[in-house]
């Protein structure tokens, strides 16, 4: 019997409500097999951790401090955005890895991220791989975007949509008790850049407000300023409000967004931050209605609510962590297990495995039938493809009237390598 | 014994997550005294729905609709930013509402609103008595900015501060774990017009996260861009990131607002609709720091958030009800029932009585000592202020995975006076 190998997990790329449940069920399943795996350590900062020796050991972790973990908001083990350099600019880094790796003695990597850092991981894994150690490297997937191909949904997209659902549906309330002599136009903006996965959840206000004035726009259709201004009126007619949420990505029918907050200009790309498109639209509309509006962007808190989350969505990010491990028993590599839909009514779902390189460079947008023909609001068949994802309530734990989310303190792994500096 | 009068209840100005509390309050304890009072009604639109004759009955409210009512976000009765011209400008207006109050037979008038709204309340009523019809009228207190004044706090205010703090808590979390690669400075904008009562939630992130790096900008302190920028520096180099929380009301050294979306012109004065002064400040800090930055406007969210309400703010909304009823018992007329604290270990309080004009022209700012001596953090004495305001949870009810906040019908009264057109 060969001897058990460690397992390294690590987290990438922007948080949702429930990525650490995904730790926590990598942790949990790894511990239901001693025989293939031994220690289990956490990288902080991402593949930033792995560069820099920068673990902590999770071999030990007590019953508390994982149920703590399974409902902490951010990301638990630190979430970088940085990404190695290709194999050809900078073998340093990949040397490095392969040197931590073998003092760690890991065998199993499990990256939870985006499709680029993931397949960065399985890059660095077949270096090891090819340099003699093994790695084997699995993929757990993450999104409020909800854009991962292939996949039914992204675990976090239920907690996001049921956050930004839940906030829009009490705005709406608000405005409906106060349009007759106040805001007529209230507009929400949601994250998602290119996809409008996220603004389709203030569809979900239907289903309390059934002939709620509502109008969307989402990034998958070009925003027609004529068009948008028409359905507003028409609304504020019928009803005496409206209200709307936008994409941050929405573009105009050019191509370009409708605005932008700043550029990044990194070495290999410019990076546009979004955000603003709201108080764009809202704007807009004052200057049509000659009316007060108002704008919310909630931000980052559509992705670190879990005062808020779905049990569902909770339930689909800790099956993810639980079914990469179980594809690295299988003898996987390179693969992600992704959401496959197994029955509509109950809503059940299973785990599949894709390889991370047929996932890495495809985006799931909002298909057509999910939109109204006049790209301005969620059909019948969007609307039965959100509910199941937000079913379901998890009631935070409150201490002193707040919840009790206070940062985890983890076994830090003394560094014995030499030092080494991540930089870009 | 004299016949017991009608009673009416209205709400105005902006609303709070809990302003249906004192709704149901009003109702229920007029309930228990049929001696002195007799039918319910509720004007829709506030003082506008007087004049409009658009009135409910409340009288045969069914025990449901009364449960569901306690915790329905915005106004159950639709508030109205609408208030009485003055008497010689415009007698028509008061001759109206004598002829809906003569009609209705109505002697007690409970107004949910503003000061402002408020005092107008109690003019009408004064001007009814002077016409030989006698109509009581007592304030019911209620805004989440916590600017009223002679009230040891105002009811809504400790559910928009709860609902703030658990946000930015959970945004702290979420900027702790990625600032390494990511973001660095998040700012969250809170309202408040000219006082910074909600920016000052904030501080609870303290509670949670005792060294949380915290900048606060709350309105009663000038906008000094030097002071603000050394101190971001300074606690971005020891901790990596700040999380700051800044007052829509922020003015600079001249007294000018750092930020307004949009004036409206009005006949009687220009009001400046504040907001946007967060991504100014993310802007100041990005150009600074060279890093991404981010910024959040919950705008309404913060006054609507049903599923975020504290049970202690609950309680006093609606014991501002209750106080209103007991208030008109004993003979009252032209006051407001303010809280005042009786103990603070437990936190216990009841209200007393003020006159609606003595609190009309007055504005509770945050007092120094709750304030840092540099003006931009929280004093140990503030946070003792917050923290009993903020205890306790309601879970709402859910159906299908969203709040069960459906608008509630009530019962129309048929119109039988001639028409009237409230303008402006």
């Amino acid at each position: 019997m060969p001897k058990a190998k460690n397992v390294l997990y690590a987290q990438a790329g922007g948080v949702t409500a429930v990525i650490n449940a995904s730790a926590a069920a990598v942790i949990e399943t790894v511990q239901k097999h001693p025989e293939t795996f031994g220690k289990t350590y956490a990288a902080i900062n991402g593949i930033k951790g792995v560069l820099e020796e920068e673990l902590v050991d999770l071999s030990e972790i007590d019953l508390a401090t994982l149920e703590k973990l399974k409902y902490q908001p951010g990301a638990a083990f630190k979430a970088c955005r940085f990404d190695l350099d290709p194999l050809e600019h900078n073998p340093q880094q990949y040397q490095r890895v392969l040197e931590v790796f073998k003092h760690y003695d890991i065998g199993y990597f499990f990256y939870n991220g985006g499709n680029g850092s993931m397949v960065t991981a399985q890059k660095v894994s077949d270096y090891c791989c090819e340099q003699g150690h093994e790695v084997i490297c699995i993929g757990v997937a993450k999104t409020i975007d909800n854009d991962l191909a292939l996949s039914h949904c992204s675990p976090g997209y239920g907690s996001a949509a049921k956050y930004l659902a839940t906030s829009f549906i009490e705005a709406t309330i608000d405005i409906l008790s106060m349009h007759d002599t106040s805001t007529k136009f209230f507009v929400m903006e949601a994250m998602g850049r290119n996809v409008g996965w996220l603004t389709l959840a203030a569809g979900l206000v239907k289903e309390v407000i059934p002939d709620a004035p509502l109008l969307l726009l989402p990034a998958e259709r070009p925003f027609r300023r004529e068009a948008f201004l028409k359905r507003l009126e028409q609304l504020v007619d019928e009803k005496g409000y409206c209200v709307c949420m936008v994409s941050e990505g929405l573009q105009d029918e050019n191509g370009n967004y409708v605005n932008i907050t700043a550029v990044e200009h990194t070495i290999e790309q410019d990076y546009t931050q979004l955000g603003g498109v709201g108080q764009v639209i809202a704007k807009i509309a004052a200057d049509q209605l000659d009316c007060k509006t108002h704008c919310a962007i909630p931000d980052y808190l559509q992705r670190s609510a879990s005062h808020c989350v779905s049990l569902t969505d909770w339930e689909i990010a800790y099956g993810a962590g639980e079914a990469a491990v179980l594809a690295a028993l299988e003898g996987e590599h390179g693969t992600l297990p992704v959401v496959v839909k197994t029955s509509d009514t109950p809503f059940n779902w299973t785990f599949e495995s894709v390889t991370l390189q047929d996932v890495a460079n495809l985006e799931l947008r909002v298909p057509d039938e999910f939109i109204s023909e006049d790209g301005m609001d969620i059909s019948e068949a969007g609307l039965n493809y959100l509910l199941p994802l937000i079913q379901g309530e998890h009631r935070p734990d409150y201490r002193n009237g707040l919840p009790e989310v206070s940062p985890i303190d983890f076994m830090p792994v003394k560094p014995c390598l030499s030092a080494f500096k991540a930089v870009k």
